[in-house]
Protein backbone atom coordinates (compact mmCIF):
# COMPACT_ATOMS: atom_id res chain seq x y z
CA UNK A 1 0.00 0.00 0.00
CA UNK A 2 0.57 3.32 -0.78
CA UNK A 3 2.55 5.00 2.75
CA UNK A 4 1.22 8.21 1.95
CA UNK A 5 -2.25 7.15 1.49
CA UNK A 6 -1.57 5.02 4.44
CA UNK A 7 -0.94 7.92 6.98
CA UNK A 8 -3.42 10.38 5.15
CA UNK A 9 -6.24 7.90 5.97
CA UNK A 10 -4.72 7.18 9.33
CA UNK A 11 -5.01 10.96 10.65
CA UNK A 12 -8.44 11.35 9.06
CA UNK A 13 -9.88 8.07 10.55
CA UNK A 14 -8.13 9.06 14.10
CA UNK A 15 -9.84 12.58 13.80
CA UNK A 16 -13.50 11.32 12.85
CA UNK A 17 -13.85 7.21 12.85
CA UNK A 18 -17.10 8.23 14.70
CA UNK A 19 -18.63 9.01 12.39
CA UNK A 20 -18.27 6.08 10.22
CA UNK A 21 -20.69 2.93 10.38
CA UNK A 22 -19.51 0.46 12.17
CA UNK A 23 -18.22 -1.37 9.64
CA UNK A 24 -16.98 0.83 7.80
CA UNK A 25 -15.10 1.69 10.99
CA UNK A 26 -14.23 -1.90 11.32
CA UNK A 27 -12.75 -2.27 7.58
CA UNK A 28 -10.63 0.80 7.91
CA UNK A 29 -9.23 0.20 10.92
CA UNK A 30 -8.39 -3.69 9.52
CA UNK A 31 -7.42 -2.43 6.35
CA UNK A 32 -4.85 1.22 7.20
CA UNK A 33 -4.32 0.77 10.81
CA UNK A 34 -3.32 -3.15 10.87
CA UNK A 35 -2.65 -3.94 7.24
CA UNK A 36 -4.39 -6.67 6.79
CA UNK A 37 -5.47 -7.36 2.85
CA UNK A 38 -8.56 -7.31 0.97
CA UNK A 39 -8.60 -11.02 0.76
CA UNK A 40 -8.21 -11.10 5.00
CA UNK A 41 -10.61 -9.06 5.45
CA UNK A 42 -12.87 -10.47 3.19
CA UNK A 43 -12.20 -13.68 4.77
CA UNK A 44 -12.78 -13.12 8.28
CA UNK A 45 -15.92 -10.09 7.98
CA UNK A 46 -17.88 -13.23 5.66
CA UNK A 47 -17.94 -10.05 2.66
CA UNK A 48 -16.85 -10.71 -0.38
CA UNK A 49 -13.68 -8.90 -1.73
CA UNK A 50 -15.54 -6.02 -3.87
CA UNK A 51 -17.96 -5.47 -0.78
CA UNK A 52 -14.56 -4.71 1.11
CA UNK A 53 -13.27 -2.53 -1.59
CA UNK A 54 -16.35 -0.69 -2.08
CA UNK A 55 -16.59 -0.12 1.73
CA UNK A 56 -13.14 1.22 1.91
CA UNK A 57 -13.80 3.45 -1.16
CA UNK A 58 -16.98 4.79 0.38
CA UNK A 59 -15.15 5.39 3.62
CA UNK A 60 -11.84 7.38 2.24
CA UNK A 61 -14.52 9.48 0.23
CA UNK A 62 -16.68 10.45 3.23
CA UNK A 63 -13.68 10.97 5.61
CA UNK A 64 -12.15 13.42 3.10
CA UNK A 65 -15.27 15.21 2.92
CA UNK A 66 -15.46 15.39 6.80
CA UNK A 67 -12.12 17.03 6.70
CA UNK A 68 -12.82 19.54 4.00
CA UNK A 69 -15.56 20.83 6.02
CA UNK A 70 -14.15 20.71 9.46
CA UNK A 71 -10.27 20.47 9.18
CA UNK A 72 -9.29 18.94 11.85
CA UNK A 73 -6.25 17.28 10.78
CA UNK A 74 -5.00 20.31 9.08
CA UNK A 75 -5.84 22.35 12.49
CA UNK A 76 -3.88 19.55 14.51
CA UNK A 77 -1.02 20.05 12.20
CA UNK A 78 -0.84 23.83 12.56
CA UNK A 79 -1.02 23.10 16.65
CA UNK A 80 2.07 20.87 16.49
CA UNK A 81 3.93 23.32 14.27
CA UNK A 82 2.68 25.51 17.04
CA UNK A 83 4.19 23.19 20.31
CA UNK A 84 7.61 22.23 18.60
CA UNK A 85 8.39 26.04 18.37
CA UNK A 86 7.25 26.81 22.15
CA UNK A 87 9.48 24.02 23.13
CA UNK A 88 12.27 25.69 21.37
CA UNK A 89 11.35 29.15 22.88
CA UNK A 90 11.36 27.02 26.20
CA UNK A 91 14.95 25.70 25.54
CA UNK A 92 16.06 28.58 24.60
CA UNK A 93 14.92 30.38 27.92
CA UNK A 94 16.07 27.84 29.95
CA UNK A 95 19.68 27.93 28.54
CA UNK A 96 19.43 31.70 29.06
CA UNK A 97 18.40 31.01 32.78
CA UNK A 98 21.15 28.24 33.55
CA UNK A 99 23.90 31.14 33.19
CA UNK A 100 21.96 32.99 36.01
CA UNK A 101 21.74 31.91 39.47
CA UNK A 102 19.19 33.90 40.92
CA UNK A 103 16.20 33.03 37.88
CA UNK A 104 17.54 29.66 37.68
CA UNK A 105 14.37 28.58 40.13
CA UNK A 106 12.38 29.96 37.18
CA UNK A 107 13.03 26.52 34.98
CA UNK A 108 11.11 24.42 36.43
CA UNK A 109 7.83 27.38 36.21
CA UNK A 110 8.97 27.17 32.65
CA UNK A 111 8.84 23.26 31.92
CA UNK A 112 5.35 23.59 33.22
CA UNK A 113 4.55 25.91 30.58
CA UNK A 114 5.88 23.15 28.18
CA UNK A 115 3.86 20.35 30.03
CA UNK A 116 0.39 22.45 29.69
CA UNK A 117 1.00 23.03 26.10
CA UNK A 118 1.69 19.14 25.71
CA UNK A 119 -1.91 18.45 27.36
CA UNK A 120 -2.84 21.33 24.84
CA UNK A 121 -2.40 18.73 21.80
CA UNK A 122 -3.85 15.57 23.83
CA UNK B 1 -34.76 32.58 24.86
CA UNK B 2 -33.33 30.94 27.32
CA UNK B 3 -29.07 32.03 27.71
CA UNK B 4 -27.53 28.63 28.63
CA UNK B 5 -29.32 27.14 25.25
CA UNK B 6 -27.84 30.19 23.23
CA UNK B 7 -24.63 30.17 24.52
CA UNK B 8 -24.86 26.15 24.00
CA UNK B 9 -26.38 25.74 20.28
CA UNK B 10 -23.48 28.91 19.48
CA UNK B 11 -20.63 26.99 20.77
CA UNK B 12 -22.00 23.67 18.80
CA UNK B 13 -22.62 25.76 15.85
CA UNK B 14 -19.26 27.65 15.17
CA UNK B 15 -17.95 23.98 15.34
CA UNK B 16 -20.25 22.14 13.27
CA UNK B 17 -21.81 24.28 10.93
CA UNK B 18 -20.28 23.16 8.13
CA UNK B 19 -22.11 19.62 8.65
CA UNK B 20 -25.55 21.14 8.35
CA UNK B 21 -27.45 21.58 5.27
CA UNK B 22 -27.77 25.45 3.47
CA UNK B 23 -31.37 25.51 4.88
CA UNK B 24 -30.23 24.55 8.48
CA UNK B 25 -27.47 26.57 8.77
CA UNK B 26 -29.52 30.02 7.33
CA UNK B 27 -32.61 29.08 10.29
CA UNK B 28 -29.92 28.27 12.91
CA UNK B 29 -27.92 31.61 12.45
CA UNK B 30 -30.79 33.03 11.93
CA UNK B 31 -32.47 32.02 15.55
CA UNK B 32 -29.56 31.38 17.62
CA UNK B 33 -26.76 34.40 16.43
CA UNK B 34 -29.54 37.44 15.11
CA UNK B 35 -32.20 36.16 17.69
CA UNK B 36 -35.13 36.50 14.88
CA UNK B 37 -38.05 35.18 16.14
CA UNK B 38 -39.78 31.86 14.97
CA UNK B 39 -42.09 34.42 12.90
CA UNK B 40 -39.61 36.91 11.30
CA UNK B 41 -37.65 33.76 9.74
CA UNK B 42 -41.03 32.22 8.82
CA UNK B 43 -41.91 35.39 6.99
CA UNK B 44 -38.38 36.11 5.42
CA UNK B 45 -37.82 32.85 3.96
CA UNK B 46 -41.28 31.84 3.32
CA UNK B 47 -41.36 28.50 5.36
CA UNK B 48 -44.09 28.23 7.69
CA UNK B 49 -43.47 28.89 11.71
CA UNK B 50 -43.92 24.82 11.98
CA UNK B 51 -41.27 24.32 9.72
CA UNK B 52 -39.22 26.26 11.13
CA UNK B 53 -39.38 24.90 14.28
CA UNK B 54 -39.34 21.35 13.16
CA UNK B 55 -36.06 22.24 10.96
CA UNK B 56 -34.64 24.29 14.52
CA UNK B 57 -35.59 21.53 16.58
CA UNK B 58 -33.64 18.89 13.86
CA UNK B 59 -30.89 20.93 13.47
CA UNK B 60 -30.13 21.08 17.39
CA UNK B 61 -30.64 17.29 17.58
CA UNK B 62 -27.75 17.05 14.25
CA UNK B 63 -25.87 19.86 16.37
CA UNK B 64 -25.81 17.95 19.79
CA UNK B 65 -25.12 14.34 18.25
CA UNK B 66 -21.93 15.68 16.22
CA UNK B 67 -20.64 16.31 19.74
CA UNK B 68 -21.27 13.44 21.40
CA UNK B 69 -18.99 12.29 18.45
CA UNK B 70 -16.40 14.33 17.95
CA UNK B 71 -16.84 16.22 21.36
CA UNK B 72 -14.83 19.14 19.74
CA UNK B 73 -16.42 21.92 22.43
CA UNK B 74 -15.47 20.21 25.07
CA UNK B 75 -12.00 20.01 23.62
CA UNK B 76 -12.27 23.81 23.09
CA UNK B 77 -13.25 24.71 26.48
CA UNK B 78 -10.18 22.60 27.60
CA UNK B 79 -7.60 24.31 25.54
CA UNK B 80 -9.27 27.60 27.01
CA UNK B 81 -8.64 26.37 30.45
CA UNK B 82 -4.96 25.69 29.92
CA UNK B 83 -4.19 28.68 27.87
CA UNK B 84 -5.55 30.62 30.91
CA UNK B 85 -2.97 28.84 33.10
CA UNK B 86 -0.33 29.09 30.78
CA UNK B 87 -0.67 33.13 30.74
CA UNK B 88 -1.00 32.88 34.76
CA UNK B 89 2.42 31.43 34.52
CA UNK B 90 3.70 33.23 32.18
CA UNK B 91 2.49 36.56 34.36
CA UNK B 92 3.76 35.06 37.32
CA UNK B 93 7.39 34.58 35.30
CA UNK B 94 7.59 37.68 34.14
CA UNK B 95 7.33 39.24 37.50
CA UNK B 96 10.04 37.77 39.05
CA UNK B 97 12.15 38.15 36.16
CA UNK B 98 11.27 42.01 36.41
CA UNK B 99 13.21 41.83 39.89
CA UNK B 100 16.46 40.79 38.14
CA UNK B 101 17.71 42.93 35.46
CA UNK B 102 20.20 40.30 33.80
CA UNK B 103 16.92 38.45 32.95
CA UNK B 104 14.74 41.22 32.27
CA UNK B 105 15.74 40.60 28.49
CA UNK B 106 13.89 37.25 28.84
CA UNK B 107 10.43 39.02 29.19
CA UNK B 108 9.93 39.59 25.28
CA UNK B 109 10.63 35.94 24.28
CA UNK B 110 8.24 34.98 27.25
CA UNK B 111 5.67 36.99 25.45
CA UNK B 112 6.61 35.33 21.82
CA UNK B 113 5.41 31.78 23.58
CA UNK B 114 2.16 33.64 25.20
CA UNK B 115 1.37 34.97 21.46
CA UNK B 116 1.85 30.99 19.91
CA UNK B 117 -0.45 30.04 22.82
CA UNK B 118 -3.21 32.72 21.56
CA UNK B 119 -1.96 31.40 18.39
CA UNK B 120 -3.25 27.71 19.10
CA UNK B 121 -6.75 28.69 20.16
CA UNK B 122 -7.60 30.25 16.68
Amino acid sequence: MNIEKMVEIGLLFEQYKELLTEKQREMVSLYYEEDYSLGEISENLGVSRQGVYDTLKRSEKILREYENKLHLVAKLKEQEKFLKSIREKVVDIKEDLLHNRDCANLIPKLENIEEICRELLK
